[in-house]
């Protein structure tokens, strides 16, 4: 039997959902089902998650979980009355924090992901533009704006991690594929060059490599384990020759490579989330 | 007098920092310093933690406010002895979950964001690739592999929210820009006709969208009030002729379009994050 998860917002859900399934995460075998009540802002969308949530039981399963980020209080004390367990976000941690600053919390709905303003907004969208012209070196290859160049054999995570440290963090992340040809003379590429210190590297397994090409390519010498094997290896002699930071991205997820480069070039983000 | 937030975690951070700012945003006007400490992982690195919160106190500033998702016990013993005010999101919602799930959680640190398994890896890399490749109604149109396709004039912000919903719900979002030619019969063009169900509009203030422009090509003709005002009345008029759902994206971040579409259309998301 699946527990059911709920993360109820008055906003986008994603602080809800981020908290939640952190918390649900740490609770290793169980299968969850989970059900994401976004833009709750009135007492009668309130009332009708409360509805939902309580139909769960009635029909006999366990009591749901439900994680909350509802900020105003009529909202609160309507959904504390359902009968899953409620956790309640705001009623934890805004007591402690207004005493601490001394004042009162806005208790604005909405407001955690909400547009910022205008600045913000225009460093994300033009990191991301960024980010599309410069993917794999073909478009353009505007590293004298790059923050960060990100480089490896194709298929090892270079364009998702860029696309990612461009909408989170608001960076310029060029990047940019060696091949074989690259492993001949283990040079740097030419475009390269003079923006060595902006250069990251992955690389990969590549026996994961040749199962990730081979979702694209089945039985194609690109996805060959003999071609990704190669790749791989002449990919690590360039990072090693040329003392270029590198990470291994086989069991990483996209946030999990973004971070870590992040930590380790000490890279500063442009946006606070 | 900036306050600082402090957000540590043994992971990416990301659960940290979306708590936080969720919490700080509630105050309004008040200033704050963003720190962000992923990865800590040993007791030397929470002592490290721990030392960079108390120069700030001991330096005469205001407590910092510390969020943390560390779950290893003697870690967060650790960092609750620093001089800063600690919320700690496993303290306050594991006890009460351990209680109602009936058992202990697993206290594995870096569970939130790790890679979750290949399948739900290759279905966001997937859609990744899919929004590049379907990006502008450009290189390639393979609507019939669709789960939305975004419309609307250029800059209104339909390529970050579909990368957006790519990376986030593994879905594969498309996105065609309606011009000036789209404008003059109203009709739908060819390449979206098939596929009517799946679209959904945004639309945009003219007077924002001729600031955005203006940011890229100031004193064009694409970037002046008259014709930003043209496309976007010809854009809604196609919307409304079509009965094409809409969405006015003005003053929304990227997640808020995002989660508002998947709102509004029932769209059942491919990745539970």
């Amino acid at each position: 039997m699946k527990r059911t998860a709920f993360f109820v917002s008055d906003g986008t859900g994603i602080t809800a959902e981020t908290l939640g399934h952190s918390m649900i995460s740490q609770f290793a075998g169980m299968e969850w089902a989970q059900v994401t009540l976004p833009y709750v802002q009135t007492n009668e969308q309130t009332h009708e998650a409360v509805a939902q949530i309580n139909r769960i039981v009635d029909a006999g399963h366990d009591k749901p979980i439900v994680f909350s980020t509802l900020v105003d209080e009529e909202h609160r004390t309507i959904l504390n009355g359902c009968k899953g367990l409620v956790l309640d976000l705001f009623a934890v941690f805004l007591a402690p924090l207004e005493a601490e600053l001394g004042m009162r919390s806005s208790h604005t709905v909405g407001q955690s992901h909400a547009i910022k303003d205008h600045e913000a907004y225009r460093i994300r969208i033009n990191a991301v533009h960024y980010a599309l012209d410069n993917d794999d070196g073909a478009r353009t290859r505007h590293y004298d704006q790059a923050d960060i160049i990100l480089t490896g054999v194709s298929r090892s995570g270079k364009t998702p991690t860029c696309l990612y440290l461009a909408l989170q963090f608001g960076l310029n992340a060029a990047n940019y594929p060696l091949t074989e040809d690259d492993f001949d003379d283990l040079r740097l590429p030419k475009s390269l060059q003079p923006y060595k210190d902006k250069i990251f590297g992955l690389t990969i397994n590549a026996d994961r490599l040749s199962a990730i090409r081979s979702e694209r390519k089945a039985g194609s010498k690109y996805a060959s384990a003999r071609q990704c094997d190669l790749e791989v290896r002449g990919l690590e002699a360039i990072y090693n020759k040329h003392n270029i930071p590198y990470l291994d991205a086989t069991e990483l997820s996209v946030e999990e490579i973004a971070t870590r480069i992040m930590a380790s070039t000490g890279l500063q983000r442009k946006l606070q989330g």
